[in-house]
């Protein structure tokens, strides 16, 4: 009895890397708002016995998925260092369609995060505390004044943030394109001064 | 009969208003995820027969509600058209206690709309819309040549909002606020460059 149930926990064990990439894949396509365990267990064809089992209740796995989305989206880390044009890499990348996916779910849990419980508030601001100070960095790279890099990458991160959530909730493409286009160039300008 | 049905409709009708204010109330201190007209009802201290009869339903409620949140947050249009700072007024609004409430619940509305009903979207993209021509219209004001207007103003209420997120999700004041006036004094240094 028991080495069956150990041979059980072992499979499961196996499987949960796997149930989480497809219950990840169901609140991207359908968001967070009516995520139970049972509409996940259906979508992702386990039991819901299974999802019981790796994520003890629907909280413990949206926490999870929320991880999961924070890790991937707009994952700067990624770029290789030597990246001529980073900022159009992470905006093309964003925009593409896989991007978008992950950035509707990421904006969606931000606003959740807004009343929600303080475990995901907690995880949202970590991630954007983090990516802000890695762009800080890349800021400073490029001949930032160390005073000023933490401010301007707050505001440029803010604003790119604010372009997706344009585009993801107007849709219109040549506009949101064209201001990012500006951004980009007004940067590119203060670098070229701090440079000078 | 009739007549008893009339009085009462008529002062249903003169509390509408009354009603809906104090369910968007409701909203901002809870949020909109589990809003129901059963908690609204508690809440407001009406009765549940008296919210259906005004909204019919939880969607038409939240529908009326994000409407009025919309209508209310960062009401550019009520900064007098002579307003020296017009960029550094709305943020003082917007940053400010009642200002932060209205914000919280525009962000968590936002990322509903991810998802969400597409009424609601439509409801956050018009504004967003709107939003965005009055400010591109204070640029060219500012002399801002009318083919840059519109990408400049997409990208500065991007930033905007991508910092009030910030704001609301870390509680960095320091860091946001400097991010604030930093973007600020290159919108300050464009408008030089716009006018010289």
């Amino acid at each position: 009895m028991e080495e069956r149930v150990d041979g059980r926990k072992l499979r499961f064990q196996h499987r949960r890397g796997e149930v989480l990439a497809a219950a990840t894949e169901h609140a991207l396509d359908q968001g967070l708002d009516g995520l139970s365990l049972r509409k996940v267990a259906q979508s992702v064809g386990v039991s819901h016995a299974t999802l019981v089992h790796h994520f003890a209740s629907r909280d413990r796995l949206v926490a999870e998925i929320v991880e999961r989305v924070l890790a991937e989206t707009l994952a700067v880390p990624d770029l290789p260092r030597d990246e001529p044009d980073p900022l159009r890499a992470i905006w093309r990348r964003a925009t593409g369609e896989s991007g978008r996916r992950h950035v509707r779910l990421f904006v969606a849990i931000t606003g959740q995060a807004m009343y929600g419980d303080a475990a995901i508030g907690e995880a949202v601001a970590a991630s954007m505390r983090q990516r802000t100070e890695l762009i800080a960095a890349g800021l400073v790279e490029h001949g930032c004044p160390e005073s000023e890099a933490l401010p301007v990458a707050t505001s440029l991160m803010a604003c790119l943030r604010g372009l997706f959530v344009d585009l993801l909730t107007c849709g219109d493409e040549q506009r949101v394109h064209a201001a990012f286009e500006d951004a980009v160039s007004e940067l590119e300008n203060r670098v070229a001064r701090w440079r000078g």
